[in-house]
């Protein structure tokens, strides 16, 4: 990081401590103190310990399970940073939580994802930066600038490290990913497939692998991954199909319910995701690789603060 | 309830089934089928389970412990009730959380009470009814209509029934419940006192009782009880300075930490609160006596529905 | 359609009034008079002929080519409307243009379909009937109603009574539309194939079609046709790789540019569309079958106005 | 323009690329790139190729004809900007289009020129530029700041250069622009007259001048010249009145229908225009003068960006 | 009235309760009951006697002398019945006030007028009904609906009545109010002058009539009378250019300042005014005569509550 | 003050210019040149002699008596400041009138200290800065920045000075005002008596005084003096308990009504108020000692424009 950054004031909440640490390291400033507990009755408590007038400010915090308490947690710390005259208010959402509720597919749903968006705002965020939207239209659900980050160069980057940008296979977990899938594979040259799961139940025998996959190693390819059962399901389908190695990426490490032990009994050699939600050490495994995308928001942190366009974060050659 | 309640869609919440099903109850309705439940990563899922088109909704929901996880699902079932179309969005909070949270006190606090407020607004409500606010000043948080509704005739009324508006001292624990307490002392035509404590920390031997309690029976009032800390030291006090019996009264029962024991352990004959919020049947004791706020509630809401003026329900003699 | 609508305000701008129309037909109801026209300068003139004020108002207007001049056409009519005091404004969208606007996909772009969204609300819109949205998020943009309709039951009805629910292949042509491909597959208890392209360029000898459909009839499933390539080419594709006869299937015609020429000379033995958008009679070919969504607005319409739930304009085995 | 005006973003859209150019001339700096163009189904696609974070970003966009598709332009524009981050975003609207739609002058109009001002503001924009409003109540339809200037001091002094400011006579061609006249005819210490047209049909023989006009000079002056029938008439009602040579003047050249084969066979000497509105070649005619705009903008817009007052421009003495 | 008014709810404040109270006559309902005080300090203290929930409720107040206290009595009542859940708030402001100070002339100056708009939309105004607003532009500072109701033929048929509609001029006393001179002249069917007035200044010895006055009578026509200064100037201008008799009429009668002296002494032999404004018994004089506006907005309070359109009221020989 | 204030821009409208002058005084500079008049019917004109572009301005103004036409003062100046482009506007209200009207305490009431909070932020402040708010949740009627200063340590400084930090009782006047008497007496190290009047009507034989008073110095203690009959009322009430000197102090002197005489005649040896509001020469008064507030606020305005915390402002040892 060759800028001063040292008029950055970083501030922290609790979802993801570690990720914090390591983008001020990156950054080369130390976070700012603040403490933020939780009354014995439940409410949040915020101490900032320094004073913001007229700093930019850049909060970091996931809203990741508990995902109430962490949302909360920002809007409050908002508020706070508001009524003390902060200059500008900049929320780093590593992983955007609601972001699934994101349009109504039954009568009488709620839009969540929206109501969070609206709840940033109101409290008095400026800016959003976050990483790999479940959706890209959720940049639409705000009026404030967003910038949106993109882990796969990182994740290509990996892959192709290990040597595997030849004889792979792309693969989408379900309908909505191969959007996806197609991107991952333009960066490794490769070409894809889709695992066709007819309804929202989950795989049977009956389940198709559109695409050619047997005898390739496969890279099933999704943004999050939840209770891990669609991940564990498609490297089931793949084996099946004739697949070689399997393997699985995905930015978000939900890893609700079951993820675990669906993940580690499941056919794959291994399970690539990054930190944007911390994962505590009882949910590692073995097969987990945990790629960091602390220089990534390092990175766009500074040139945010340095009014300098973001366009080199998505430059695929640019070593971040 | 004399009124036909029939158009009114009643719906509860997670925080106070029990509460909202003797509203409903005295209302003559049925509660509208919902579920709300949170997925495995903490996210919350609201089905609603009836058309709500140009209807007059009422919400009953407490935002208590654990109060982000019950004041999301407020935010989400309105955001679903707005977008489902629904006439009126009413939202019946006995208990509003956060509601200390009202100023800043020192530098670069949040006045979360405040955020809570907009959220409230933002999300779509239309009309807010609650109970015995901790300041009465929170109604200007808003700019939509809130009903304010008060427990205190209750409450001189159950006192009444039990001999207690004779020989008997109304004592405010701390300096800022006075105005409380001259009010209940007013209905029951009772002199008052205060517990004077120097400091946030707890009573000690300096504390002072300011008004004469010696030989008489006396009545600690406040709108919440917490941790009991203060209920309990204030007992501790008043038999110190030469109480008879002494009665602890509260609307609002967050029982938060060790407040259990507190109570239980403290020199009080009985603690009288109410049902805004709802009392674990492990957090019940012996001298524990809860007065139903349904009535007051089931009134307000039909008239409302009605179009009518709930000034009857400030009325003392009024039989609710 | 036997409810009483004759309170029902209909008006119809400028963009489709053919449609318009069929709507009012099937609703039983007279298109109420307005007119506009443009000044010389090209300035919108509007003219309300009959009072609003607090009626339900529908107003019907596709924002398709020309879009800006169909869009400004909406807002000042919804200006209109709101100072002439009428009770609802209820904006029939069938084709809400800009809907690929809905992300950055590089710096410094715009977010048009938001701009739309916050302009209809600033405008006066109370709700948004619309159909097909590009994606369902759209329906995030708003903070008012959206009735998000769909016209795939009609789709999928139509090939049905064709015959081509036996030996088709649902073909998505490209990586975004294979959700939609899979939707229209579960209709018809079809198979479902993707055309592979790896870039933004046209199709070359190099697109591959993943899933299988050699020897088997094909639908190509869209929501919209706009210069009609993609659709050309994935037929082209598809003849290569051995598909017997193939269809073209979208809901929104947007038919700019070459698109007839390209439709016409396409592989394709049928291309069925609906009228949210007016097909001028120029643009009309033999192999051209357009569908109409009136019953689907009308009915849609009526259940608004009196308030009831749309739920039933999505079961599939509805008859609308 | 002594003054370092390098920090300065000027972007040009369609509406009026020479006037941009003349105004970025002046002001020593270059127009930003961008490249505004509009798919083949209409919908408006915007290029911005250098960053603009945290910059002080002036747009050049007359609402002219084709008036809804540079409004959308301006529109989308500034959607951009803002999620781009720029510092501030600053309209400048040489002709403010949809003036004349100012009020409701018959039921259920709407009030476009507002409508305009909200989207305006809506869309992101910080402050307004513009010159001579059709009515200076305009400035009132706005929140933002307004900057609004004068072109009447650069007319005077043209028609003073010319010789006009003896026995001349200021004509306002109807009963709303006697005001403006006035001005005029200050700044040239003349008389007025005004032409006093009954109803809202072309001039007759009945229709008088008011004021003596016999033996005069005459200079016809209004803000717009739009179907040019006003002006024509006028010319001719002078004429008939004995007027010598008679001079048309207006900011605003709109020049639609028939406007140029009305002034060219007018009685007029000379038609004094500005170039807020770019006149084609094809519309220019022997006796057309336009004036250049820029020099007032240039100045405007380097005050503004130096946080220096634009009064100087309100100085008549003053050489801009 | 032959309509049921009976649902009204009409609130009068102290700025002009004689035309409240004929507009209540008019309308056949009673005024709610209400009393607005000011407290010793000076703060207004408002008790509404009644219920209003969800009631239609219209409020009369005209923002006159003392302009700042009748503005914040219409707000805090307007806060007061927003709170008190009114069903629509309606204001009914005879007088608009601070309706000159519509624009800026001059750098720095407010647009206290449209002020005044938001903070009536703020407050929580449903809707305006005014009269004779001083621009038409001012509807557009709205986004609510404003009804503009005209007493131009009120003041028409007075003149008619009198026997005015022959040899008689309108005359316009400034250059300003030439539109409004065409109008009443227009119903008339009389010639219009205009005094012409060089600058800001009083009128003197130069000042001259444009329009031929001699020997005719004339009406000299304005929205307002303020210092009455302009009023009296332009029948001295009028005389001395050999007008036979001089009325004044306008519809505001602010008569600040020496107003009744400058117009008691003038050569006017009437002065018509209108009622929007109180008249107190010491400034009326023997040639003032007033029309009553109640009739006017009792018509259009009635057609509003009933939701009909207020086109009738702009009907000329329509009987009021 | 060591710091450089030369860019500050300071205006002062006509509340209380004396203090104005004195905060000027302290930061070492300049008010700036403004006229704020009222033209003969009312209506406020305001001239701002300077540019203010792009400058940190504060306004100095009290909501006092006459509370409206200050408020509107103050509305008026704020709109004409983000008219002319100022870069921040910051209001410094010494005296926040109607903050007693913060809730409501019978049904219909307005909540007009709400009211003003939503106009300051509407007109276009963008922070406010003020001492000794009524309640301290007025801080929670606005979602801008609130620097909320307090009086107190100045007040118990004239105390111990005067040598009444001993042997003193600091005395709330009623039960409202308990909190604020036990922070002054935590100050001086006294204990405290309540004066307990039963209802809302004047003290009488039957008023208690709560608390140990006899022989003792007292200090009655309130925020405010209105009427000056609570503050005259209390010193009665104590005599007669046995006090001996009894002094009155508060913050804001409103002395309306008759607050002076009640004042000069009652029990009091001393009045000690400041000057938030501005005490005219026929009301003062031989016990009458006004403390400045000028040095807290210069102080604030000092470090606000510096960007600096004003937490210095709260620590009780520091030299103002």
């Amino acid at each position: 990081m060759n800028q001063d950054n040292a008029g950055i004031k970083l501030f922290a909440l609790n979802s993801n401590l570690e990720l914090a640490q390591k983008i001020a390291d990156d950054l080369g400033v130390e976070l700012s103190d603040t403490t933020v507990h939780h009354f014995s009755d439940g409410e949040i408590q915020i101490n900032i310990d320094t004073s913001v007038r007229g700093c930019d400010v850049f909060v970091i915090q996931s809203i990741s399970d508990p995902v109430n308490e962490n949302f909360m947690e920002l809007m409050v710390m908002i508020d706070a940073l508001r009524r003390a005259s902060a200059g500008t208010i900049n929320c780093v959402i590593p992983y955007y939580g609601y972001a699934r509720a994101d349009r109504k597919t039954r009568p009488r749903e709620p839009i969540t994802a929206k109501l969070i968006a609206n709840f940033l705002t109101m409290a008095g965020a400026d800016r959003v930066v976050t990483l790999d939207l479940h959706a890209g239209q959720l940049q639409g659900f705000f009026n404030i600038p967003v910038d949106h980050l993109l882990a796969i160069y990182s994740q290509a980057d990996y892959f192709k490290k290990n040597g595997l940008d030849k004889d792979v296979v792309v693969v989408a977990p379900d309908h909505s990913s191969v959007k996806l899938a197609r991107n991952l594979a333009e960066c490794l040259k490769a070409p894809i497939a889709i695992v066709d799961k007819r309804d929202s139940k989950r795989v049977d025998k009956n389940t198709d692998v559109i695409g050619d996959v047997k005898g390739h190693q496969c890279i099933i390819f999704d943004d999050m991954i939840d209770t891990g059962a669609k991940m564990a399901d498609a490297a089931a389908v793949l084996k099946q199909a004739g697949a070689t190695d399997v393997y699985g990426c995905a930015t978000h490490a939900i890893f609700s319910g079951n993820a675990v032990s669906e993940l580690k009994n499941a056919a794959l050699k291994e399970v690539v995701v990054t930190d944007t939600i911390q994962v505590p050490e009882e949910k590692k495994f073995e097969q987990l690789k945990i790629l960091s995308v602390a220089p990534i928001f390092a990175k766009a942190i500074s040139l945010i603060y340095h009014n300098q366009s973001v366009d080199s974060l998505f430059n695929k050659n640019d070593n971040i």
